[in-house]
């Protein structure tokens, strides 16, 4: 479960509330589970949240009922929260719930609601005169979600400078010999250590030519002198995530290395450079892509520049190319936001260099939440 | 990615072909991961496919294409296979292809397709007359999923050993003094150890009251003589998930503690004892329900008496109470299928027991795959 205090709760629902409001929306069910940990703190694994005017139902079973209970009188229980225990499907109990809203406009979560589920819960709730309307809804909580309150960011700041102290442990197990798993266990074994409850995905070691695979999964090929080597791994700490990526060199760096590295490393100090409040996201990924580009490098960086951080470990915004098949909405990033910046290069056959940071947008410009050495390390 | 023999594969497209035909499909958008894995072997976060009469069209992005390109040619190679890059967003990298199919009826998976999705790639595909149509289908693959084929049976009887062996390992961690987060990394560790990718799910170490909480996480509460403590762990082998829960007491256990393992033994074991083909699901879990409520512990059991394992940590069957507000399909067990038997009893404030095996649905009765003492262990 998060610990956001209760002031913090009570500010995410007036502000909820306020969206909702505009959109002449009684309620809002909330499917997403995260959005639903970020306006309640519930910290299971199944829930639904009904935020309405005056109170949050919170819908869950009897395996979590005892520790949402343990919460009231705490510093962080949710306020004015109305406990809804959850006997058959959550499905029939949000219906439920629904009911004893007659005639009520009751949003729903377009991304988090199957058609499946939309379509029961429609027949379920039948076509009377007073019966309440589902109206679909896009991003209401993830856009509050984006930008990071005080508590929040107290918590990122304090997860990035534990992943940084997590980093410096990580080069030592970086050794000749190893093979990628029993790198790969080794941090695992130092995200625990440093305090996360576990590693925010599943950690990347890739060695040599598998470094040019960006989502490598560690596998049993041995470190190897003159490999390079991108070791990518993140925490969860008390419910948020924090990602850190180094590519480092086994023994010395070949001149192909240092120039890929370079290149890379260019393209990343001048997108953390193009970050602060009103900038385009896309500016911020071109001032990367743009970078990569002139270093004859474009087809080499395939993937994105970064992704926000936060309950999730993808979520808003995302930093990365204007896609003219996409609706672009929120175009700028704002200050209180907190996202990766994460250029790579990757040639097949060869190997690859990332090198990613967790920024976070200030007033003024940018803050890099985590601090380790960008030098280019030679094991 | 799963290493499911290309045979495999060829039998899973045949078996889903041949539902789609008795539905008038000419193809399915396959929207769920672990169902595109199913069908692929496609082992990464981020994949669509598209399962027509004479080919399955992958659509992923280009972190992902080089380890699906070279899987070609090898043993476990998907049969048929055309790789659709991504190069902007999934959904229109899906409508393209869907609008190469004139005229066809193409199902997708209403539990796996979003309310917001749906209705983005109506939109797009439009209404013309020649245009594809979308219908919503419920649980082709899953079912398929819930029979194991020989491959996947090899896999999990592997899984279900070497869990097994895992366990034996991690009574040896359980002392008192240290505190059920240390216990946790411990268990984690074994697990990798034990040759799986990693842990299935966040590992259950709960002593003393907190294993009245069948979902506690570990915390920095310490082992204690006289507790119960509750040890719920599983790994992924090869992309199968396996699970398993024992109950240690630390030190003499007390006649209370004695009674309600009793109980919850006795449970375990008559469900188990329940299981074979053509068995209901609901009867099953009776078995152990109706023994526990005959204990005068009904109120204590709250959850379900299990889960199928595959892909996914929780798929189906379900193993629960037949319940008034879900449409019951599928209600009996057939040979093949693997599911957990995990009967538990909770006095929040005092402690609770659990004890979970995995089994398999055999022709004439059932299969115990994991193989640890259900004797209550004094530690």
């Amino acid at each position: 479960m998060s610990h956001a205090p209760t002031a913090a709760l009570d500010l995410r629902h007036q502000a909820l509330r306020r969206a909702l409001t505009g959109k002449r929306l009684s309620a809002l069910a909330v499917t997403s589970l995260p959005n639903v940990e970020y306006l309640t703190n519930f910290g299971g694994t199944a829930a639904l949240a009904v935020i309405g005017a005056d109170r949050v139902r919170l819908l869950t079973d009897s395996r979590y009922l005892a520790s949402v209970a343990a919460t009231r009188g705490t510093p962080h229980e949710c306020p004015s929260l109305e406990l809804v225990p959850v006997e058959g499907a959550y499905d029939s109990a949000l219906a439920g719930v629904i009911k004893t809203m007659p005639g009520a406009r009751v949003g729903f979560e377009a991304a988090h609601l199957s058609v499946g589920r939309h379509a029961w819960l429609k027949k379920t709730l039948g076509g009377a005169a007073r019966t309440p309307r589902l109206i679909a809804t896009e991003g209401l909580v993830e856009r509050l979600r984006a930008v990071k309150d005080d508590y929040e960011l107290e918590v990122l700041r304090e997860a990035a400078r534990r992943l940084s102290a997590v980093a410096h442990g990580v080069f030592a197990e970086v050794r000749a010999g190893r093979t990628e798993r029993a790198v790969a266990m080794a941090i695992d074994a130092r995200i625990r250590e440093g305090g996360f409850a576990r590693s925010a995905f599943e950690t990347i070691v890739a060695s040599g030519p598998q470094s040019a695979l960006p989502h490598a999964k560690p596998g049993e090929r041995t470190l190897t002198e003159g490999d390079l080597v991108v070791l990518d791994f993140g925490g969860v700490y008390d419910s948020y995530c924090v990602d850190l990526t180094r590519t480092v060199s086994m023994g010395p760096a070949g001149p192909r290395a240092r120039e890929v590295y370079g290149a890379v490393l260019k393209a990343h100090d001048l997108a953390i450079a193009a970050v602060g409040p009103n900038v385009s996201r896309f500016a911020i990924d071109s001032a990367a892509r743009d970078s990569l580009a002139a270093a004859g490098m474009a087809e080499a960086f395939g993937h994105g520049t970064g992704h926000g951080l936060g309950i999730e470990i993808h979520e808003d915004p995302r930093i990365g190319k204007r896609r003219p098949d996409v609706d672009v909405h929120d175009e700028v990033v704002a200050a209180g936001m907190v996202f990766t910046i994460e250029p790579g290069a990757y040639f097949p056959g060869w190997g690859g260099v990332r090198i990613e940071d967790d920024v976070l947008v200030t007033e003024t410009g940018v803050e890099v939440l985590t601090t380790v050495t960008t030098e280019l390390l030679e094991i």
